[in-house]
């Protein structure tokens, strides 16, 4: 399965009084990850993979994470993300924030590939993943 | 166990260029709800339990979240939280997000009672809920 | 021209390393409470001026602040937002954020109702006002 | 006066319902970009610039922005941040962010040199900028 690797520099705005990072920023950070797979397992820009595909993206339907250590401001930090899970209209990925080495936080979560509804009815629907797009996922 | 429950109406910028909540806005909602609760049980504002029980606050340890419904700009949301478990420095709750009665998100949470390391070290630890609090956490 | 109120309680996500609210937070609260203006002075919810006016939004175009005092975590404002111009397709309001009474922020802002663009080109365009609207944001 | 540019990839999460960024995320943009410039220009991380100075950091006092065109999900623009004046506790800077070379927004902002106030009331007050630093801030 496909694994890519960014990292991130806490900001000033991603802190909160106690001077660690909010913790529904690191699933504003999870979600870039999930993007940066995408684009590094595909070849292409996020948007144009939405665009070209007629969907919407891949909203979330299951995360959970576990937060070991806090960061804080200033703090640079790692985000390694491996796909798990590739089906027929949802996948899964998995994140491994660390710092210095030191795992922080692990997460996981379950995307649905979706698309407006075509019946009529406002609202979204899974639609299956293109194969290309799958196959590229699943590479090692 | 305590249960609150309170509105929240879906604002233009916790929505996503799909359309509907940008899901770590989500998160966000179950902070303050999870405040909101502490609030309604203690009978105090967040700000002085922190500040009178010598606290950073009760930073997340595990959450997880399943997302059933989107939601979208100008929903009229409702959020209901529960206490699930009060620990020694550590409690459990729930969320239960719903829409017209319909259920969008259930998610839950282990938070733990934080203060500042008192080894010298940087960083937080969890410390003993004060008994009168998680007493009152307790109550159905 | 229309003035409308509306009260905010500072979130603790709102909140930076400093324990004051960190100031994009403030503009994205400006954003709800004009939204609040033009609902107060429509009676419509401002999804549906949206879609019923075929427009994207009305987009900022122009807007400055000055900040005289912090809030903080669990501080209960008030934000008052005046309409001080509309225009053709652009309109101008003035928001002011008090605690206790105390004057802490004072901000203006110019937005265009805007919409897709027509030409086949990407973007948007500002289009006129319908007058129905614009009445009602001039009305006392 | 000191210039630094840097590079920012506009996110999913940084955009709204009309597919363009949220315009209170250009903030936040820009508060790192101030925080980036103080870096280059003193060689040291923000982070331990509040420490070693014991300021709170520098809060907003005035800042106002044009917005001349959108930028969206994925869009690659470049932030140039100008320092335009250093006085004795507060300085001011001007943002130019740009995409393909187009300006999209100009802003400016002013700035304070903030510590907790030292009169045993609650609040901040503006404290003198330490010399060697205002010096590499007024360095071309």
């Amino acid at each position: 399965m496909f694994v890519n690797t960014r990292c991130w520099t806490i900001e000033w705005g991603d802190c909160d009084p106690a001077g660690i990072v909010f913790y529904p920023r690191y699933f504003a950070a999870f979600d870039t990850s999930t993007a940066c797979l995408l684009e590094a397992a595909t070849g292409m820009k996020s948007a144009r993979i939405i665009h070209e595909n007629g969907i919407i993206g891949w909203p979330m339907v299951d995360t959970s994470a576990r937060f070991m250590a806090p960061a804080s401001y200033g703090d640079f930090v790692e985000i390694e993300t491996r796909m798990t899970r590739v089906g027929r209209s949802s996948f899964a990925l998995e994140h491994q924030l660390t710092k210095d080495g030191q795992v922080c936080i692990e997460a996981s979560e379950v995307r649905v590939w979706a698309a407006p509804r075509t019946d009529g009815a406002p609202g979204i629907m899974g639609v299956p993943i293109p194969e290309p797009i799958a196959a590229r996922l699943r590479a090692e």
